[in-house]
C-alpha cells in the first residue's frame, strides 16, 4: 500500500457526532487506517504538504453505513419469490432452495455479491446471520470489509450442522479462525425464540459473556410469535428472554414489531438494542416497529436491510430514508426521527449495538477510517440546501463514488478495488440460473 | 430527425398490459412516434432489415413511468426544510419562499430541473399543479415531455393571479396556448376543498365538462380537513364534492388518506381516480391511503411523487416500491399490491386517470412510443430471477439508460438530448443560493 497516509478534502464533512453537524472547508487525514486529524482544509494542507491528497469537490464525506441486520448470502435469492404470505414464501421457495443448494460455494458467491453491492452503496460494516459463517468471514476479510459474523444456532438440521451441539462446535471453531481477520468479529446468532431451546439460550448467554460478544436474535417479528410462546413456554417471548438472562445490553433484537409501553420501558432500562428493518417488515406485513417511541425512550435503534431475498436490496440509503419516513407515518408525528437522527441510526447506532462505537460509526479523530463519499452534484440532489437532508431523503447509493474501510480505499471512483466484479457477476449469473430452474420445478411456476 | 423508424431489441419487454407479462427475444418497431409492431425479434429483423436497430442486451424495456401528481417547479425547494409539522413547514419556509420568489423565471428553472430529473429516472409523463402553468407547459414542450398541466384555482392571491376570476382567465389562456404543444394537455387543478369556493368548484365542473379535461384536486389529505369542512360547509369534503357534482370519473383525487368503507364503495361506483403519494403522506404524517382496499374495490389508483419539496425526489422507482411496501404493511396482507400491480399503478393507471390510456401507459401496437430501458446487469439487480420484481423492488432510477417519448429518444445512454443539463445545473445552483439565503433570514436558522 506504500504511503499509509491520505488527505481527503471533500466539499462537506458530516461527522454524525455531534449529530446534525456539517463542516465545510474541512479535511481529514488518514494515517495507518485511522482518522488522525479532522481540521480546516487550509491547516491540514499546510501541516502535511507531502501527503497524497484526494479532492472530492462535489462530495459529502460521511461515516460508512452499518448494515446492522442481514443475511448476505441470500442475495442470490433476490426476487426469487415475492408478494406471498411468510409461510408460503418460506415453505414453497426459500427453504426448498436452501435445502437443495446452500453450502460453502453458494455462501461464498452470495456473500461476494452482497459485499460488492454493499460497498458500492457506501456500507462499510455488516452484521450477518447465515449458515457457513466461516465462508462469510473469509469473504469479508478478503474484501477488506468490516463485519460481525453470526454464529448460527437453530434446532433444525441444515447442511451447516445437524444438532444444536454441532452448531455450537462449528460456530466456536469459526470464532477461533477470526483471530486472523482484523476487521471481522463474531456474535451469537440464535435464530428466534421459537426455533431455539432454553438449553441453547442458556449456553449462549454464558458463552457470550465469557467471549464478550453480542447476541443477535430475531425477536417479536410478528404477532403470531407471542401466542406460540405462550402455548409452548407459558410466557411471552420477552419474558422468556428475561428469565433466561438475555435482556441486557449484549442483546441485539431484530424486528421488534410487537411492543407495548412497558416493553419499551424495559428495553430502555436493560440497554437492549433494537435492529430495525422497515422494508422487510412492510413487505412481509409483519407489523410496525415503534421506532419513534423507542428512540424517545432512549433505546438504541439501528437500521438494517434484512436479507435481499425479502428486501430486495442491501441498499442502506433506501432503508434509512424508509426508516425516517415510516417512523413519522406510524407515530403520526412529522418531527419523529428527523434526517440527522436517521443518519445516526444507520451509522453510529449500528456500531454501538456491536459495542464498537469507540472504533467506528462516526468521523472523529482516533476512530478507524470507515468512510463514504457521496457526489451531490447530480440533478437528483440539486440544489443543495441542507446536506444531511439530501443524504437521507434524496441521494441514492448510486451517488457513492468512493469508500474507505479501515483506511483502505475499497471503492475508487465507482470501481471495486478488492472484489473481482467480473468474476462475481459471472458466478452470480450461473447460480441464478441454477436456483431459478430448481425453484420453478419445485414450485411448479413458469412465469418469468 | 431523419428516419422516423427505429427497431428496439431489448433483452426483456414488460408491456404492463397484460399485467405480469414478460417477453423475451422480442422487439418493438417505432414508426412516426408510435409503437407500430411488437413481435419476436427474429421476425422484426427479417421484415425490416433497413431500419436503424438499437440493441439493449442487458435491458428491460417498459412503458415510461407516469408521475400522476407533482408540483415540478418546487424541485428548487428540495430539502429546504424537513421534519416539521405541516403548518410550520408551510408558514415558516415554503410560503415565505414562494411569496418572495415564485415567478416565471423560478418556474422555468424549477421545471427544467424537474424535467431533467424525471426523464433521467424513466418518467415520460407528469401531471402538474403549480403557478405559472404557461411556463411549465413551454418547458415540457421544449423538453419533448408528455404532460398534463394544471390550471391552478385557489382563493388566495399569488404572483400568478389575484382573484379566482383571474386564475380562471389566465388558466384558460394557458389552455388555448396548448394547441401548439402536441404532448401537453391540461386539467383543472383546484387546490383543495378548504381553499376553493363553491362558486369556483361549480364553474370548474361546468368548464371541465365543456373542455373535456380532468379535475386534479388535493382531497382528504389529513383528518383535520374533515372537521374544517363540517365547520365551514356543514358536511364532509366528499359529500360537498358530491353535492357540487364533482364525484365523477373526471376527478383525480390526490392523497385520500381518510376513507371509510362506504367512501371506497362510492369512489368505485363513481369512477373517481385516486392519486397516491406515499412518501409525502408518510413524511408529513398525513395519514394512510387504503390502497389495497381501493384496488380490491376496483378504484383506479395511480402513483405520484408529490413535489420534491416534500418527497424529496421525483423518483418514480422509489415511489412505486414504497407504494407496494406500504400497501402490504398498512393492510397486513403481504399479497396486497404485488409487483406487477404496483407497476400498473405507475404507468397505465396514470394514463387512465388522465383519460389517455388508449394513447400511452403500456407497450401495445398503436400506442405512442413512451418507453424506458432499464439496465439490469448491475450487481444491484443480480441475479435476474423475475424481471418485474426487480423493476419494482430492486432497480434504481439510476439504472435507466434510455428514454423515448412519443418515439423521440430524450435520454440516450444516460445523456439528456432535449435539455441543456449544464445550463440547468448552473441556474439551479444560482437559485438554490438565493432561496437558502432568504430562507435562513426569514426563518432565523443557520444550520447548514
Amino acid at each position: 500500500m506504500g504511503d499509509t497516509r491520505e488527505l481527503l478534502l471533500p466539499r462537506w464533512i458530516v461527522p454524525v457526532r455531534p449529530e446534525g453537524l456539517v463542516l465545510e472547508a474541512h479535511g481529514l487525514l488518514i494515517e495507518d487506517g485511522a482518522i488522525a486529524e479532522l481540521a480546516p482544509a487550509a491547516e491540514l494542507l499546510e501541516a502535511h504538504p507531502e501527503v497524497t491528497t484526494t479532492r472530492l469537490p462535489d462530495h459529502a464525506l460521511m461515516p460508512g453505513l452499518v448494515n446492522i441486520h442481514t443475511h448476505s448470502a441470500m442475495a442470490l435469492m433476490r426476487g426469487l419469490a415475492d408478494d406471498l404470505p411468510l409461510m408460503r414464501w418460506l415453505e414453497d421457495h426459500i427453504w426448498p432452495t436452501e435445502q437443495r443448494w446452500v453450502g460453502a460455494e453458494f455462501v461464498r458467491v452470495g456473500t461476494e455479491l452482497a459485499l460488492a453491492e454493499m460497498i458500492r452503496g457506501g456500507t462499510t460494516c455488516f452484521n450477518d446471520n447465515y449458515f457457513f459463517p466461516d465462508v462469510t468471514a473469509v469473504a469479508a476479510d478478503q474484501a477488506g470489509m468490516r463485519a460481525a459474523i453470526g454464529i448460527p444456532i437453530i434446532s433444525v438440521p441444515t447442511a451447516w450442522a445437524q444438532t444444536e451441539d454441532e452448531y455450537f462446535r462449528r460456530g466456536l471453531d469459526m470464532h477461533q479462525q477470526l483471530h486472523d481477520f482484523p476487521l471481522v468479529s463474531s456474535a451469537f446468532a440464535p435464530h428466534a425464540p421459537y426455533t431455539v431451546t432454553d438449553k441453547a439460550f442458556e449456553r449462549i448467554r454464558s458463552l457470550a459473556e465469557e467471549m464478550d460478544i453480542p447476541v443477535h436474535l430475531h425477536l417479536l417479528e410478528t404477532a403470531g410469535e407471542i401466542q406460540l410462546s405462550h402455548d409452548e413456554f407459558g410466557m411471552a417471548p420477552l419474558d422468556r428472554m428475561d428469565a433466561l438472562g438475555l435482556l441486557t445490553d449484549r442483546l441485539l433484537a431484530v424486528h421488534m414489531t410487537q411492543l407495548d409501553d412497558p416493553d419499551i420501558a424495559r428495553l430502555a432500562r436493560r440497554g437492549v438494542h433494537v435492529l430495525h428493518c422497515p422494508a422487510s417488515n412492510l413487505k412481509l406485513a409483519s407489523g410496525t416497529c415503534r421506532v419513534a417511541d423507542l428512540d424517545a425512550a432512549g433505546v438504541n435503534v439501528a437500521i438494517g436491510t434484512d436479507g435481499a431475498a425479502s428486501n430486495n436490496t442491501l441498499d442502506m440509503f433506501a432503508e434509512t430514508r424508509l426508516a425516517a419516513l415510516v417512523a413519522k407515518g406510524a407515530s403520526g408525528n412529522p418531527e419523529a426521527v428527523p434526517a440527522e437522527r436517521a443518519l445516526s441510526m444507520a451509522t453510529i447506532n449500528g456500531a454501538r449495538a456491536l459495542g464498537q462505537h469507540d472504533r467506528f460509526g462516526s468521523i472523529e479523530p482516533g476512530k478507524r477510517a470507515d468512510l463514504a463519499a457521496v457526489d451531490l452534484s447530480a440533478m437528483e440532489t440539486a440544489p443543495v440546501h441542507h446536506v444531511i437532508s439530501h443524504l437521507v431523503y434524496a441521494a441514492s447509493r448510486h451517488q457513492v463514488s468512493d469508500v474507505w474501510i479501515d483506511g483502505r480505499r475499497v471503492l475508487e471512483r465507482g470501481a471495486l478495488t478488492t472484489i473481482d466484479a467480473e468474476r462475481t457477476a459471472r458466478e452470480t449469473e450461473q447460480w441464478g440460473r441454477r436456483l431459478l430452474e430448481s425453484d420453478r420445478r419445485s414450485a411448479g411456476t413458469s412465469n418469468p
